[in-house]
This record gives structure tokens, C-alpha cells and sequence, in this order.
């Protein structure tokens, strides 16, 4: 009895051993995937294996948009900078004239064809700036709690995939710290992170704007300035890496669409030791959306790399959770979305 | 006995509930400062307690230079700084006749005292750029392996102070993470500051330097440029907290110099709900260095503001921790300290 108890109370202290006895991965269909996935952190989280990882090393970090959660037809911040736009028009009328808030409130896709990043740049600026931390993160929130998907029906937050999320829970069980890195805003990312992923605040890494901290009615505040301090994406993914983290990940996990994520796949290939790069090929036109990238720059980077190819159609039993009941929608309307929508590249690029 | 094993093993899971039982802090005397600390992460930490904070807000961010460990009479990293330089005319005799590095080689005071700052920086960015990540922290490793402090005369990281070592260690058992808030380079302390302090590389904020990533030999790496990306220190310090944590810090520990601490303070004082600020002021001549600041700003912000001044004289019991023994010098000279070193403000200015 003695000993029961304590093995219990042991028990209690460490859900990795727990965790081993069942499948920890149930919405991912049984197949070399899943068999890579369960084989690498069983070799990386045994002790005197030859590929023993410490836990101070367990470092996993995941794209977001396409990775995490839907970005189809739009990424889901996209649709943040809508609704801002609806609203601050709302507020001030004269918007209705200036552009690109024009072009957003008359869905006129032309015009972002023609202007590209420089448009969404002064979008995303002016949506995002201008703004204290806290009231930023208020409208994130109030966003999040009031509108749904066009497409999925659902909140945005619910957009997120059912065997990434298993996959996050599986990870931190084994003694990994699992971050985000992504090409969204880390501040829209860091208001549902932890309630959507169990990724803490600081553990996000994503685009930023420039920031200044000063003294308003006494109080020191952080201060949004409406401009780009860094984009996230491509090339630029290892060093937020480097900047937020300090360590070669030993697990990367991104998806096909714009190359976003190769070199920090590529950065965690090249780390002293074993490492495991995950690369969503969304091929599931049924379940969730399905597209390609120009050339398959991605896919032909795993097969050249040796990164691990998850087939949403193949190897995901699930691809969302049981769909939550939907909630009161605000006063915000979202712009419509439509067919046209989708010929936006640089939208989805910058936004990526 | 069950009872008593079932008691044993659940005590395993959380040492918070055994370090109450003995003093946490042995190294600060008793008296008002110690029993405000230990009071507030009393309150903090009870639940059901009106200012109880949840385990996700337990930020605590720390100063480095003059707080966690000594900063006279120069910063540690400026003696890494002269040891790079050293090495770095060894390897290329032109820069004996190049200045700004001809000035530190001749130990040539006056030059800095009248180029300032900016020949400071291009001397970190000199000594700190145009390295990989890894071959960066390969010399800071050996810099802190060889050299000895000159004053201090034992090994840099051993100029750690006891008190703050056990408060961190206290902080932690109690569920805050501990975070360095630097004017120092980021990755110059990410190098040391797990094994001296106990606080993880990605829990490390300092000043950067801008970073590529790219492909040398196959293999991804991050580039360290020779050029400053940004400083942390003063109004920057809290824009520094923000971008790595994303929250408010319920504890913020600096200390008195060149006001690099006030605006970290602030911004700690800002958050809704309790908090403390600490403030350490250097007055103890015979047992460290006593040094005050220029019209006392960082004391009389404690007093308007109400930051905890902590008296190295008063409330320190020890300082330091016990001598480790000397290890064995490389072949790198530091350059010789004396007197005229003191002389330098813009020096410590910017290297802190």
C-alpha cells in the first residue's frame, strides 16, 4: 500500500512516463510519419542513447499560419486588419477616401495587385500602431472573442490543427519548450498563444513593430509606433530564433506556401546532434483548403534536406477539433470575402 | 508510514514549501530590506492572498552589470573588449597604428575621454562582429575560462554577488522566472549566465548586435555583423522586456550608476497589481567599490517612487561567495588596469 501510494505521488510528479502509456498522437493516422515523429523523441528523450538530448536542449519551434492554424483563403491576422480597418472607418470617415483603407473597405482586390507589399505595410502600420501594449492586445482579443471564419465557420482560435496541438502536448511532456515562430505580429500572437497552444507569451517570435516606451499620465508605457521594425519570414527566421531563443531547435515544424520556412528548417538541420524538421503539404482540398507552391521549392528543399513531409490528407486522422458553439458576433463586420480574395500573393506573403 | 512516503514524494514535486523552512536568504542581514523582499514574495505567493500573483506573472528581470555582479572598475565585458583586442593585433600587428584599437593597446585614456562613444562602439562592434553565433561564444568562453577580474582577482563570473545569487535562486523555488535585463551584449551573457546564475539563454536580454543568417560551407549559421542593432538600456529597457517576455515584470532589480535602471523600474511600478523595485547602491568601500551617481537620480527616483534601496554597507552580509581557485591563465594579456581606467565615463556609459 506504502508503496502504491508512492508510486502515485511519484507519478503525479512527471506526465512524461504517463504520457508513453497511451498513443499521445491520436488524430494522426498510423503510417511513417507518425512513426517518425513517436521514433525521434523516443531516441532524443532516452537516456544513454547515442541521441540523447538534455532537456535544457529540447527546443521545438513552429510556424504558425498554414502550420498551426488555417491561413485559407487569408491568414487569420488578415482578417484582424479588416475588421481595424471597418472600425477605424467607422470612426473617421474620411477614410472611406484614402487609400489602401479604401481599397480594403470596397474589396478592391486590384488595388492591392497593383501596390503590393507597400499597401499592406502601411495597412498593417496603421492598423497595428498608434497604440499602448495593453489597448493593442484589448483589440486582439475583442476581435478574437467576436468574429469567425468566413470559410471554416468557427472562431479563429478553433481554425487551429487538432494533431499540431497533440503533437505541441506530446513535446512539452517530453521536456521540450515549444515556441512559435512566425511571420504573424508577435503581439496578435502572444493575446490567444497560451489558451489556443499552451505556448507562453514569451515564447513567441514573430514580425514586430518599432516600439518606445514613455510616461503617459505617469505611467511608463510601451508605446506602438506605426512602422516595421522586422519582418519574420524566410532568411530572417533564424535570427529571431537566435535573438528570442539562443539555440538551434532541435524540432522544426512549417509548411509549403512561400518558402517561408526553409532556412529555419535548414537551421535546425544544421545543429551538432539529431534534429527533426516537420513540412505540412496541405493537399486536402475536402477537410481544410489545398495549394501548392510556385516551382514546389519547399517540398524539393525536404526531399533534398532530408526534412519530414506530413500529408494533411494522408497522415492527419483530424484536422480540426470538435468545432466550439459559435459566439455573439460584434458590431465589427468582417470585409466580405470572395474568390477574388485568393489572387492577393503579396497579401498573404507580407502577411505570412 | 504511508502517510509519511505519500508526504516525502509529494514534497519531491515543489520545493517552494522546504525552502520556507530555513532562511532563503542567509547572505543579507536582517533588517527592513530583507524582510520587505521576503514579505512581498510572501504575499505574492499566498493564495487567496489580495496580492497574490498566478505563477504565469511571476516575471522577475535583473541588471546586470552592478547588480548581479561587479561592474568596477570597468565592466567585465570591457576586459573581454581589451582581451579581443590583444589577440586581434597579435594576429594583425596593423592594428597597432589603428586607432581606436592603438588606444586601448597603449592603454591611451584621453583618446576615448575625447572620442567617446564612438569609438567605443566601434570597438564592440570590432571585437564582438564578423563571427559566427558558435565562434562568438567559443571566445567568450575562453575569455571567461583564462582571465582573472584585476581588482577582484578571482574569475569573472565568481564577481557574482552571494546575496543576489540566493535571491534568484528564492525567486525561482517560488515560481518567478528569472530574466537578465542588460546594457551588456545579449550574447556575450547568454554564454556564462546559466552556470553563474542559473538563468537560461532565452531568458537573457542585452544589447545586439545586427545578425544575418546564411549558408557558409552548407550549413546555415547566424552571421554576427559588425554593427549595432540596438541597445538595451534606460527608456529601452522596458522595449527590451516587452519584445522578449510580453509582460510587465512583477520585480525589477538595478542598481545606482548612470540611471540605466529607472525606466526597467517604472515600468515594473506600471503593471496593475503588486510589485517591487529594487535598488542596489553601492556604498561599501572596503568590501566591494563605493560609487555614487551624478546628482543621485536613480536614489531620489526610489524615493518619489517608492523602489526598495538596497545598501551593499547595510544589507549585505557577504558579498561574494567563496574564492574559487585561480585557474590557469592563456597567453592573453589583459591590458593593464590602474587608476586613470576609473577615468572613462563614456566607457561605462556604454558598455553597461
Amino acid at each position: 500500500m506504502a508503496k502504491l501510494l508512492l508510486l502515485l505521488a511519484l507519478a503525479g510528479c512527471q506526465s512524461a512516463p504517463l504520457q508513453a502509456q497511451k498513443d499521445p498522437l491520436p488524430s494522426w493516422n498510423d503510417g511513417p510519419t507518425k512513426q517518425t515523429i513517436l521514433g525521434f523523441v523516443r531516441r532524443v528523450t532516452t537516456e544513454g542513447s547515442a541521441d540523447f538530448v538534455p532537456i535544457a536542449d529540447r527546443i521545438a519551434t513552429f510556424d504558425n499560419d498554414g502550420t498551426l492554424w488555417a491561413e485559407k483563403p487569408l491568414p487569420n491576422e488578415v482578417y484582424f486588419v479588416f475588421a481595424r480597418v471597418h472600425e477605424m472607418a467607422a470612426r473617421d470617415p474620411s477614410l472611406r477616401e484614402k487609400q489602401p483603407f479604401k481599397a480594403v473597405l470596397e474589396n478592391d482586390v486590384a488595388y492591392f495587385q497593383q501596390h503590393g507589399a507597400k499597401a499592406i505595410v502601411e495597412l498593417l502600420v496603421a492598423t497595428h500602431g498608434n497604440l499602448t501594449q495593453e489597448q493593442f492586445a484589448a483589440e486582439v482579443r475583442r476581435f478574437l472573442d467576436t468574429q469567425h471564419h468566413p470559410k471554416l465557420n468557427r472562431p479563429f482560435t478553433a481554425t487551429a490543427y487538432a494533431p499540431m496541438l497533440e503533437l505541441l502536448a506530446y513535446l512539452r511532456a517530453n521536456g521540450f519548450q515549444t515556441w512559435l515562430c512566425s511571420g504573424g505580429t508577435i503581439d496578435f500572437m502572444r493575446v490567444f498563444s497560451y489558451q489556443t497552444y499552451g505556448i507562453r507569451p514569451d515564447q513567441v517570435i514573430g514580425t514586430e513593430l518599432k516600439r518606445e516606451s514613455k510616461v503617459i499620465d505617469g505611467r511608463r508605457v510601451i508605446w506602438r509606433l506605426p512602422a516595421v521594425e522586422s519582418i519574420n519570414d524566410k532568411e530572417t527566421k533564424p535570427v529571431g530564433i537566435d535573438l528570442h531563443i539562443g539555440k538551434r531547435p532541435v524540432i522544426a515544424g512549417g509548411n509549403v506556401l512561400s518558402e517561408g520556412d526553409i532556412a529555419m528548417m535548414e537551421y535546425s538541420k544544421g545543429r551538432q546532434g539529431p534534429s527533426l524538421q516537420l513540412l505540412i503539404d496541405h493537399d486536402d482540398a475536402e477537410r481544410e483548403f489545398a495549394y501548392q507552391e510556385k516551382d514546389n521549392v519547399s517540398l524539393n528543399a525536404a526531399r533534398q534536406q532530408g526534412f519530414t513531409v506530413v500529408s494533411v490528407k494522408r497522415d492527419w486522422r483530424n484536422v480540426f477539433g470538435a468545432q466550439p458553439g459559435a459566439k455573439q458576433t460584434s458590431s465589427v463586420e468582417p470585409a466580405p470575402m470572395d474568390r477574388r480574395s485568393m489572387a492577393v500573393p503579396q497579401f498573404l506573403q507580407v502577411a505570412r
